[in-house]
């Protein structure tokens, strides 16, 4: 209980096992989500697996050990199915999966979507029409085998499962393409605002779907609710209009003002949050579903170019890595997997999804005459549903129109689809991912404090390491390396320095690091002695591998706080975390 | 209600009125918050003034306009007194309280205390004695007309009492000194040392009394609760030791692997976090309360060298913007502040409080042969309660401990002796704030385009400004600005100019800002022309202000984000925003 003494407050108790729900279920989902990582594969499917490890299936009935807690308890007893912990972890719930959607509508930036010429146009449009006429001509026809509720009609149903399989997911789309290095690319800034498009198109139809819904239902049981169907539809469009015209106009306005005016960062934390939960309340209330609200107010506010790239990353930052692994494992532990798994629903909802998608997208990268392997990459990225198309199923679920089965089968395809985007643009594309230097590291590819004065035993001691991880000799790294150094000294500046050479007999590249306290003069030409040298040993016949190589460096390095971690860092572990933070992780959802 | 069907799940209603309560509470807060801050008072103040003005007593009853919802509502049925909406505020405002008491254990900094001498030591140990034997020994003697709750016990009742006015405000500390310009001096880090030892002090103090009512109480009450008071006191001890030893280093070794292996920032901020839920949900579960984890949590967190400052900021604004002011809004709309005001408590309380931290630490810090005038400015400094002692009334209220009467005089306490911190240091020692550009300039003082493309030209454009803005000639201004200009040009790099003179006849120091498109060689070493060219007008007789103010220049404009911001800044709003981002706020709590 907090503050005031009422009937129905939290007790102890409850606060007790609300923190341990939240510690419990956080700590799994951040948990498998790495490991879901780790494997290349998109955090949430880490989240809704952790989710489903700790539910009733499988660990629920374990108890925990008798050291962790005073008393014996279980799983279970943990994550109650009803009571106060339930309400106020709903709760939190549901503000989880408004600021999840604000996030998502922070990504959509209009304008840099009119600044996309028809191509863009041409694909979200073919993007949308091929999923939703073939996704809602089959549920048309065949209602009940795809999962309608019985409590539903089968207009709405079927105009939900079309909306279903036109939406994309941004996120997923994002990653994938900062991945293969495409994201400032023409054709990945196509992708991305034809997946906007499709996003913004899908979500507005899907606020429709629901107010349809309440005039199936005929009620108005809601209690603030407005009186009418009509009203609802009407309000939906009042406020879209609303939002993404005078609304968007206001909150650039108001922007600038609270930036100079109001506290640094809070003002416009403050301004964000506060228009993300009052619209959502509205949306909720007008009889559309709460996140709709939180979405359009983050639609209108990324629109601003006034808002401020370190705000957008706090923002995301806490809510996608917090708010986020609680709402998709609370996905896991509150459904049954293995019960509700229909193999046919599931390959024919998998199947319509991803020959709807790449080939409405193909067909229209192809009509805005882009080249066939462009155009699969295309339709492959576009095809990822992630998080969204979950975030979709979960309310249609919980609005009665869909069974259990449909709900598991859209979970899958969303994984399944995102799974599929990243390998098979790199197929269409015939691309590899970017390198990443920690990929290319081992523990003993670090020399924590090199003895050499001068680039010549520098070199040295760095090509003896070198030799005693690979199976080549010494001299042959050492005078290859050497030779490469005196065509022109390899110091870069900034205090870093990449002595480098191709071999025969290497079959991949290595990179070592080195540093050295009092600096070795590498030659460079802001003049500084290198304090981190870095050694490439390139396989003989890779020649753009060099090249791309020597780039993820630079980049990686001149960012301020990865070189100074890096040159403070005594292990190899603590080197590992000053790379780690060159790029905050973005999450595929 | 999110997902599984259950009987006393939120409906749509209890999300709309969740989200709404959230929205009005976070934005009424955040506006209330920053107009204290204005007027240079703790943005807690405001916080708490949201609430009360929110509450029955004022606006309670008043009906939202009925453009802005589609029906009529009053606030009462915003924020309901039980159900759903009730229970899931209830257990927001558990998790933001959690949260707060992290973040303030984050900034307990043992091993820095540990680096201070002995007279941080003296200062933190006769500011505690003072007020506890002050505090606790007035309680004893009477205890009804403090305000002991009849159920409780006059021994825990006393200790409490002595404890509550033991504790000091980190926060309200910190941000004074920095306002002084004295955060980074020796006597600021022996300030701020010796309040952490008093916090440190005061929870683990406050954590006893909370084991010995449960004594009192003789309960077992609590769901998964311990079975005795012995097993609690155990407990706590055994918490406290292990955390600040072993699980202090296990966190400091977790820290950098979980840095190098897992994604950033997500890794390390679901460490943080679900250690610090689990440690609440702990000590909650042994009969001391969530907060005490949590808080113990961030000292062990916050102690070890591989957190990151961007973790901290991170972590720090999130939650001290949004959900603290939540929080502290829900206090002043769950208490009557009108009815439970009790002058001659709120005196007493008052007098004791002040009386004894600033006698208490004036004894310490002269016995540790500190001049009279710096003594007195610690005893201020530290005198200042802040959010430590609202939340530790709170718990007292809550556990049945004191009266609401005794809460409300704890929470004036808290504010008063918060509000007095800054004045009365400042008048002890003497010295003014740090000056702040945004004070010294107005609409006018901003020029965004400099047609001059030289020298002369650009101080004869400013001085033309200025002489409009002053009562000084144009001529006079010019020429001053110029002759100093002659002696030694005043670019100082970084496409920065700040050309300058002191002028009689003007009162107070006085700001033009100008931008210039293509760059006015300044004769910088740096060798770039100026593209901000900054014009200072000085009191002929104030000799250190001129320092000072090239210093808060210089200072600030070397930030990379704010020369930027200043740079593109096409209005004075614009500009102004830019500013202020040069100094996240730190909220004096």
């Amino acid at each position: 209980m907090f503050l005031a003494a009422a009937s129905d407050a939290m007790k102890a108790g409850d606060v007790t096992k609300l923190l341990l729900s939240l510690a419990v279920l956080l700590g799994a989902a951040r948990l498998v989500g790495e490991v879901a990582r780790k494997f290349r594969q998109p955090a949430v499917l880490g989240e809704i697996l952790a989710g489903i490890l700790l539910g009733p299936t499988l660990l629920g009935g374990l108890h925990l050990p008798a050291w962790a807690l005073p008393v014996s308890v279980t799983l279970d007893a943990i994550f109650p199915k009803g009571g106060p912990t339930f309400i106020a972890l709903d709760g939190f719930r549901a503000i989880a999966v408004t600021l999840l959607m604000l996030v998502a509508g922070l990504e959509v930036s209009l304008s840099s979507v009119a600044r996309q010429g028809r191509a863009a146009l041409l694909v979200s449009v073919t993007g949308i029409i091929f999923p939703f006429i073939l996704g809602a001509g089959t549920a048309w026809l065949f209602p009940e085998s795809l999962g309608m509720s019985p409590t539903a009609q089968r207009l709405t149903f079927a105009l939900f499962v079309g909306i279903a399989l036109s939406i994309t997911a941004l996120p997923v789309i994002a990653k994938t393409l900062m991945d293969l290095n495409l994201f400032r690319s023409d054709m990945g800034m196509m992708i991305i605002s034809a997946a906007m498009v499709d996003d913004l198109v899908g979500w507005i139809g899907f606020a429709m779907v629901l107010a349809m819904m309440q005039a199936d239902r005929g009620d108005a049981s809601i209690a603030l609710g407005p009186a009418s169907v009509g009203s609802t539809l009407l309000w939906t469009i009042v406020f879209i209009g609303f939002s993404l015209t005078l609304g968007r106009w206001l909150i650039n306005w108001l922007m600038p003002r609270v930036q100079a005016h109001l506290s640094w960062p809070g003002g416009v934390l403050g301004l964000i949050l506060v228009t993300a939960f009052g619209c959502a309340a509205f949306t909720e209330h007008i009889g559309i579903h709460a996140i709709f609200g939180s979405f359009i107010a983050g639609v209108a506010i990324g629109d601003s170019p006034h808002l401020r790239q370190r705000t957008r990353e706090l923002i995301q930052q806490f809510i996608t890595h917090i708010f986020a692994p609680v709402f998709f494992a609370g996905i896991g532990l509150r459904t049954d997997f293995v019960a509700s798994f229909n193999v046919t629903l599931v390959a024919l909802v998998l199947l319509v999804a991803i020959v709807s998608k790449v080939g409405g997208c193909y067909l229209g990268a192809t009509l805005a005459k882009l080249p066939h392997r462009e155009s699969l990459a295309i339709g492959f990225g576009m095809s990822g549903r992630g998080a969204m198309e979950i975030i979709l199923g979960t309310l249609a679920r919980q609005a009665g129109l869909i069974t259990d089965e449909l709900f598991v089968a859209l979970v899958v395809m969303a994984l399944v689809t995102s799974l599929l985007a990243g390998p098979a643009m790199q197929w269409s594309l015939g691309r590899r991912r970017q390198l990443r230097l920690a990929d290319l590291m081992g523990d003993r590819q670090f020399l924590p404090e090199l003895k050499a004065q001068n680039v010549r035993d520098a070199i040295a001691e760095l090509a003896e390491r070198a030799a005693s991880v690979t199976a080549q000799s010494r001299d042959i790294i050492e005078q290859a390396v050497w030779q490469r150094e005196q065509i022109m000294p390899t110091g870069i500046g900034d205090q870093l320095a990449v002595p480098h050479a191709r071999l025969q007999g290497i079959r991949r590249p290595m990179v070592f690091m080195a540093r050295s306290e009092q600096g070795i003069d590498f030659g460079s030409r802001d003049g500084r002695p290198a304090r981190l040298v870095c050694l490439l040993l390139i396989p003989w016949n890779d020649q753009t591998l060099q090249l791309e190589l020597m780039e993820v460096i630079a980049r990686t390095f001149s960012q301020h706080d990865v070189r100074q971690g890096a040159m403070e860092a005594r292990t190899f572990t603590e080197f590992l975390a000053a790379l780690n933070q060159a790029t905050p992780h973005r999450e595929a959802r």
